[in-house]
């Protein structure tokens, strides 16, 4: 085989994630390399862990990156938390709770499922009768925002609830960090991860994580060592300068994706958390203006809607879903994204994450799914999407 | 906290690595993102694949770049084969040996230890003595190249060992891979990890791996599920299309970082691996006439010493090693590496990996060496050490 230079095309990336990766962030992951112990390295990466604070909102001085993608965050809380025999309350409500079940069981614990329709959000109620029934369990664990479905759950509630229980909560935040309110001190959550290829803009690889000390407590009273070397919070810790005393070797840090992630956070910092909350949000009201005109209908009841992952019911008069979205990607250079799990063939996932939140992907997005979806037959209302988006863009 | 877009300074990396980055791999970094799974990218891991398996000198269809830094490799290699209660024979002739025996007693097996003097290779007489008192030994596990010293061992005839005994190996090659010979099919290697960041210039973040059909076979007849989700080759097959049938989604690819990556293996290939290999060679003459012009001598002998990784023992007069350090990278930007482990304040190690392995380099780093450790008052002597280099460089 004879390989030449890779040059992908440009598309608008409207699934649910990566999304549209800001100019800046591109440009910053092609700086120079240095060396993963160099002091300016170091300087940088104590800057990282202080703007991954703001995005958390939080305190937590074990806040940081783990140096591969989200999954590898999940598993990083579970593997530190969960020891084997341990009891862990899992509310699934789609695909990534049914991780966290998986999660649980390789590190030797036992899962407690508390099921919920998908779509719907978690059910405090029945994650309390769970806890009432199970008075062992350590942890109870959810997915706030849950990327299979676009369907968002009470993260302040179920932690409260958690507390009142003496357990530890292990929270999922891939799709709400940076793209929907999210307090990891106000709320009182305990292990959180997060992705970087969502509401951050910036490429995957990198998992932000962040643990309160009653998380860090349970880490060091450990009885068992913890089944990951790679993963393992006690060893990342002196490497990240989490634990106190002289930064140790463990792993060679992914310096060039830092420096993009390290550009990602400033944006948000200098964009305001809030404002960028209030950006998803009000874009969300565009897009599902456009939605509704056009006569689809959106598969989360609306108080549980995520602003930046929009799940849409795929309409009559489509029977090849995969076709609606290999025109759009052929023909517009345009990525939705697909059901997954059991959502596959009921619905299109449309992403309005981070940079792709913006007025023109809205409009593209609009304008080429009307297009392709009347020419392929869909029942549906034509000509009046577009204008429905504008008078919510103002 | 306000931070600023961050710029790093430019370094010329001649530690264990990172190495200088080629710029076509820092340019390919920021090409524009894309989906993980749109067919465009697909196409470009299947490329990833091949040129892989071209550095890899192997036919193994499981070849593929683990998402996380050589670490997760590692543990990728562990935590696949060894099963609770499995014996492993652990040859330990430096920091990386010590790593390995981590992983088999995190994955619930007993290591059973060769060690050697740091900075001696692997003996194979004393593996074969480890093998036949341990017949119920399923693995024999060593590193090629220990970056921590600098020391080859002789994986060819350790492997052969381990077949005799019915034995599978895992083989770090983290340092090795594309700037010494390796040649996992002709030697008959298992299990085989590298990492980017090493000799094919790459930035860090991403583990080359590769699997033989017997390591793949004693992974389909494990009788325990893998305790890593996020490490497991029987998702992780399926999501690169290895297992043969549908590409099935298992975690988001590190887009960019593999956008590098197909870079730097495309610029492999254009050198052609022997030709990669003896510049390597030929570089590390022209360091080492240098070297040992100033009176400096090496701390591996010679017949087992990694061209791309020079342990230099630290000179009589030199009370402060790190003070050389800092001043070779404050005043010539120079990254060199410190000793590791029971090799702190013995040794320094000069890398000459990948692109960082050309003529510039080394005159530049003897230049400036040679300027701060007679200036620090170190026994060396002055002014022979660049004529000596040249006359290698030719």
């Amino acid at each position: 085989m004879t390989a030449n230079s890779f040059h992908p095309p440009e598309r608008t990336l409207m699934g649910p994630g990566p999304s549209d990766v800001h100019p800046r962030i591109l440009e910053a992951l092609s700086r120079p390399t240095i060396g993963h112990l160099d002091p300016v390295f170091v300087g940088m990466m104590e800057e990282v862990k202080g703007l991954l604070q703001y995005a958390f909102q939080t305190e937590n001085a074990l806040t940081l990156p783990v140096s591969a993608p989200g999954s590898a965050g999940m598993e990083m809380c579970f593997a530190n938390l969960v020891e084997p025999g341990d009891t862990v309350v899992v509310c699934k409500n789609g695909v990534f709770g049914e991780r966290m079940k998986e999660n649980v069981e390789r590190c030797g614990g036992t899962p407690v499922m508390v099921e919920e329709e998908w779509g719907a959000p978690v059910d405090p109620a029945r994650a309390e009768e769970a806890l009432k029934a199970h008075p062992e369990a350590k942890i109870l664990a959810f997915v706030h925002a849950e990327t299979s479905t676009g369907a968002q759950s009470d993260a302040a509630t179920l932690a409260k609830l958690a507390r009142d229980h003496d357990c530890l909560t292990i929270v999922d935040t891939v799709t709400s960090l940076g793209g929907s309110p999210l307090k990891v001190d106000e709320w009182g959550l305990d292990a959180v991860y997060s992705g970087t290829q969502k509401c951050l803009s910036c490429v995957p690889g990198l998992s932000p994580v962040t643990f309160s000390q009653r998380a860090v407590d349970a880490i060091q009273a450990r009885s068992t060592k913890v089944q990951s070397w790679f993963l393992d919070l006690n060893l990342v810790m002196g490497y990240w300068g989490s634990g106190g005393g002289k930064r140790a070797y463990h792993h060679t840090a992914p310096i060039n994706p830092l420096y993009g992630l390290h550009e990602a956070l400033t944006i948000l910092q200098e964009e305001g958390l809030e404002n960028t909350w209030d950006r998803h949000q009000r874009m969300h009201e565009a897009l599902k203006a456009g939605i509704e005109a056009m006569g689809l209908s959106f598969f989360v009841e609306e108080p549980h809607r995520l602003p930046q992952l929009n799940s849409v019911t795929i309409p009559a008069g489509i029977d090849d879903e995969a076709a609606v979205r290999t025109r759009l990607l052929e023909q517009y250079n345009l990525e939705i994204g697909a059901g997954l799990g059991s959502m596959a063939g009921k619905i299109w996932r449309i992403g309005l994450m981070g940079h792709s939140a913006n007025p023109t992907n809205i409009l593209n997005c609009l304008g080429a799914l009307e297009g392709v979806l009347s020419d392929m037959g869909a029942d549906i209302t034509t000509g009046k999407a577009i204008s429905a988006a504008m008078a919510k863009l103002g």
